[in-house]
């Protein structure tokens, strides 16, 4: 870790915690965010640590596993991070579906907390 | 125009010059960048209007055609806004392909400019 900047480690070690949560204890989801944090899910808006983790814990599926295929992080002009994650999701006995997930991350008291996310399943994103 | 929010609307013109560009006169593309932006194009660092505009311009198709299928744009909490663009790409003959990109837009002495960039093909993304 030494060797990789500031923010591939920040944000490598968010994305590592975002999905792990995401899978095991989705309700934890809660201490990314702050109250005004914006979520963009499949196109639907919602806005605040309160709205997001409700959204996020009503998704319909029970068992649901991401497998990450590739992470990209920069540094922005104002001292956060951006990142993009690519990769798949399987979600019950529903075929695997490729997504994408972008995230600004900003340091608030001496914490990283998730600003902005954006998410879209890739299902129709696939060659004509 | 006038009800969308002024991020949707930014967004969204960004988006619809930045390909319009990207299709039909890729060098000119260093207009939308200042001296610290950042791209990351598959994997791959850039930093800097040069550095970023002779990337994209050696990219090596001749002939190239994007097509969104969805845009996500949020504001960020310092004023900026984030975009995330799903679509595909036709490049020369080779078969369609999905990508994703994710922007921000900063506003700086009065014009939007774009300080972070990342760029994946959707290849590896696909169902097993």
């Amino acid at each position: 870790m030494g060797d990789k900047p500031v923010w591939e480690q920040v944000g490598s070690s968010f994305v590592e915690n975002y999905y792990h949560l995401f899978d095991t204890d989705r309700p934890q989801l809660g201490s990314m965010y702050i109250d005004s944090s914006c979520l963009t899910w499949e196109g639907l808006q919602f806005q605040g640590k309160a709205e997001i983790v409700q959204k996020l814990s009503s998704l319909s599926f029970g068992n649901i596993a991401h497998s990450i295929t590739a992470q990209d992080h920069q540094p922005t002009p104002d001292n956060s991070i951006m990142s993009m994650v690519v990769g798949q999701i399987k979600a019950d006995e529903d075929p695997i579906m490729g997504f994408h997930q972008s995230f600004i991350l900003k340091n608030i008291n001496g914490a990283w907390v998730c600003t902005n996310d954006m998410f879209r399943l890739a299902l129709h994103n696939y060659a004509a």
